[in-house]
C-alpha cells in the first residue's frame, strides 16, 4: 500500500457531484441532480449522418491524433459563433477543451498557488470549487442576490484580499441558484479586475439557454485589458457525452491553457471534434438551440407551477430566465441532505443536490438544486410532487 | 494583462511534442516524428456500424452524462482483456481515461509535490516528463540499455533519493528507444519498489504490438504490494482520436485517481466509450490487432533495412521487437535539433524528434527518435533514404 500521497490529496475527496452521476445511471431514481439536457433533444439523426461520413476509408484521419488545441476548422466555426455574439476573436483565440471542466481544471492550474484566494459566488458551482481544490485555494465569497454577484460585497474583498488570482462567475442562469448577473454589474466586474490584476474566469454552458428576459453581454466582450477567460461547452445545446467546449482569451492566456491541455489529455477526441465540426458545417445548430427553448421553458415552468401548486409554505425558490436549475430555500434548521438520504431517495426514489456542497467556505444546509431539464414531463411532475408531499410530512 | 501566474507555470513551456502534432498534421511533411498508428489500420467499417447503431433515438444516452469512471460494460471489457494478460481484476478496478496521458497527469497529480523525486529511464518518454512537470518534481535518471531500465541502478539511485515517490516506465518497446525491460529486471523493480515505498507506473501503450521476440509479464501481475499502477490505452491498437485508455490499479489509488478524474473533465466521452465496448462486443479486437502486426513488422524491417542500406557509418539505431519507435544514436558532437531544423524540414521536409527533450535531467544533442508506424511504405523509404543522404553530406 502506499504511504504517502501528495498533499493536495487532502483537499481531493469524494464528492456530491460523483454520487449524482451514479443516481442519475440509475433509471429507476428520478434525479433532478445532474445538469443534464434533455436527451430527447439531442439531435442523434443528424449526428448519425456526420458520423456515418467520417467513418470511411478516406477521413480516416478522423480517427488519428491531431493539433492539441483542436481542429481548425472548429475553432474557426467556435469563433464564428462567439463573434455573432458579440466577442471578436478567430481561431487562434479558440482552444477545445474536453467540456467546460477542463477549463476550470486547466485555469485553476494556471494561476492557483496553495494559499492563494479565488473568489467565487456564495453559493457556486460545485465542479468548479472541485477543479480548483487540488490546486489547495483558499476561497473568498461575495454575496450574491437575484442579480448575481454583488459587486460592492467584490470590491470589500477584493480589498481585503491581497493575494486574490481569480475571479469564477456563472454570468448567465447560474449554477445553483439560476440567477443572471446584471449589465451594470458585469461592467463593475470588469472594473473590479483592472484595479486589482485578477483573471476572472467566465463559465457559460447555460448561455444560449434563454427562456424569458433580455439577451445580456458576456463579460468577455467587455474585457478592456485581456483579463477574462471564457469558457463554453456543446454540452448544453448539442451533447454533453462528446465532452466539448472552448477556452477563448489574449494570447498569453491561451498559450498557458494550451500548454497544460497539451499535458493533460495531449488533444480532445479528434473523432467527436471532426464531428461536432460537420455537424456545425451542415445543419444549423442556432435553429436546433431554438427548438429546444420552447421545451426547457416548459419544464421550468411546468416545474415552478408545480411547486407552487405542492410545496408547503416556508420553502422558496429562484424562477431563473434560463439554463437548467432552480435554487430552494428551506426554513432555517432544515437539514436538505438528510432530507434526501433519510426521506426523499428511500420513501420515493427522488434525487436532488443538497445545496451545502454548494458553499466555498461556511456551508448551508437549508438548500437544494433541482435541475429541470433532463426528466420527462411525467416523472418531473410525479417527483416535484412527492418531494413537495414529504416535505409536508416533516 | 495577468501579470501573476501559478509558479508552477514556469515549469509549463513549448514542447517538442506540441510542434511535432502540427507537423503530423502537414500532408506535405514525411513525419516520423508523432507516436501515430497507421491510419490505413483504423477499423473504420466497423466503427461506422456501432456509431451508426448507437446514434439511434433510442440510444440517446450514448450522449448524455455517465459515471465518472467510466461505462460499465467497457470497464468490464477491459478487465476481461487485462485478466487474460495475467492482471486479475474486474470493473471496480479499471477507470476508463482519456487516453494514456491522462493516467500520467492524473499520477503524477497524486504523487508529487514540488520537489518530490521522479524516477525514469534515460531518456524517458517526453509526454510523461510533460505531464510530470507542473507538479514541479525532481528528477533521477536511471541507465538503460538494450534490457530496459538497470535495476542495479534503480537500486542505488532509491538509495541515494529518500524522497522518490515513483517510478515511471515503459515495459514493452519503449518510447523513445523501443527496448523491452527484462523479466528479472521486472521482478527487481517490484521489489526494489516494496522495499523503498514508492509506487510505480507501468505505462503499456505498445505492449500488445510484439513482432519478434517472447511475451513477457507485465510488471502489474508481478505486484505484491499494490504499488503498480498500470496505464493502458486502445490508440494504438483501436485508434488515437476516440482518446480512450484505463487504469487498474488497487483501490486506495483507483479510488484517488478517480476523483482527481472527475477534477479534471467529468468523465471521458460517453459515445466514444460506447462505441469502443461495442466493438469489443461485436468484432474481434484482438484479431484486428494480430491483423496489424505483420503491417507494422514489415514497416519496422523496412525501416531498419533503408537504414542499413542509406545511413553513413558512426549512426547506431536499436532493433525494437514492438511499438513504434527506434532510436538513433549520432556521433558525439552532432546536433540533431539543429540538424533537422536546418537540413532535414527545409531540404527535404522531413521530421523526426530530436532526442535532447527526452533526457529529463541532462540532455543528450546526439540523438533522434523515429517513428516507422505512421507513414506509407513509399514515404517511408523516400524519407529515410533523404535523412541518409542529408547525413551523408554533414
Amino acid at each position: 500500500m502506499i504511504m504517502a500521497y501528495a498533499r493536495r490529496m487532502q483537499r481531493v475527496q469524494p464528492s456530491a457531484i460523483r454520487e449524482l452521476l451514479r443516481l442519475g445511471a440509475d433509471p429507476s431514481v428520478i434525479s433532478f441532480g445532474g445538469g443534464y439536457p434533455d436527451p430527447a433533444l439531442f439531435p442523434v439523426g443528424e449526428l448519425g449522418q456526420v458520423f456515418a461520413e467520417l467513418l470511411v476509408p478516406e477521413r480516416a484521419e478522423s480517427l488519428q491524433y491531431t493539433a492539441s488545441v483542436g481542429l481548425k476548422l472548429l475553432r474557426t466555426q467556435v469563433a464564428e459563433r462567439l463573434s455573432r455574439d458579440g466577442i471578436a476573436c478567430t481561431a487562434e483565440d479558440v482552444l477545445i477543451i474536453q467540456g467546460g471542466q477542463q477549463g476550470l481544471d486547466l485555469a485553476g492550474r494556471m494561476m492557483i498557488d496553495p494559499g492563494d484566494v479565488v473568489i467565487t459566488e456564495n453559493p457556486t458551482f460545485l465542479g468548479a470549487l472541485i477543479a480548483f481544490n487540488p490546486c489547495e485555494p483558499r476561497y473568498a465569497t461575495v454575496f450574491s442576490d437575484d442579480d448575481g454577484m454583488d459587486t460592492d460585497d467584490l470590491e470589500r474583498v477584493l480589498a481585503t484580499e491581497p493575494t486574490a488570482k481569480m475571479i469564477y462567475v456563472v454570468p448567465d442562469f447560474a449554477n445553483p441558484t439560476g440567477t443572471t448577473l446584471s449589465l451594470p454589474r458585469r461592467r463593475r466586474l470588469v472594473e473590479l479586475a483592472n484595479e486589482h490584476d485578477v483573471l476572472v474566469v467566465e463559465d457559460t454552458p447555460y448561455r444560449p439557454l434563454r427562456y424569458s428576459g433580455d439577451h445580456l453581454p458576456t463579460v468577455k466582450c467587455l474585457d478592456t485589458e485581456g483579463r477574462v477567460l471564457h469558457l463554453g461547452s456543446f454540452s448544453k445545446i448539442l451533447a454533453p457525452g462528446m465532452r466539448l467546449g472552448w477556452a477563448v482569451a489574449e494570447p498569453g492566456i491561451l498559450e498557458r491553457l494550451s500548454l497544460l491541455k497539451l499535458a493533460a489529455d495531449t488533444q480532445s477526441s479528434t473523432l467527436n471534434m471532426a464531428a461536432t465540426s460537420a455537424y456545425l458545417a451542415r445543419f444549423d445548430l442556432d435553429a436546433h438551440i431554438a427548438r429546444s427553448l420552447p421545451v426547457y421553458r416548459h419544464k421550468r415552468d411546468l416545474m415552478l407551477r408545480t411547486m407552487v401548486e405542492t410545496f408547503p409554505d416556508g420553502v422558496s425558490w429562484t424562477e431563473p430566465d434560463g439554463g437548467l436549475f432552480t435554487w430552494l430555500t428551506f426554513p432555517q434548521g432544515f437539514d436538505a441532505a438528510a432530507f434526501m438520504a433519510k426521506r426523499l431517495l428511500p420513501k420515493a426514489k427522488v434525487a436532488f443536490v443538497p445545496g451545502a456542497t454548494f458553499f466555498p467556505v461556511e456551508q448551508q444546509p437549508q438548500h437544494a438544486r433541482v435541475s429541470f431539464s433532463g426528466v420527462p414531463d411525467d416523472r418531473l411532475v410525479r417527483g416535484v410532487t412527492a418531494i413537495g408531499t414529504l416535505l409536508r410530512q416533516v
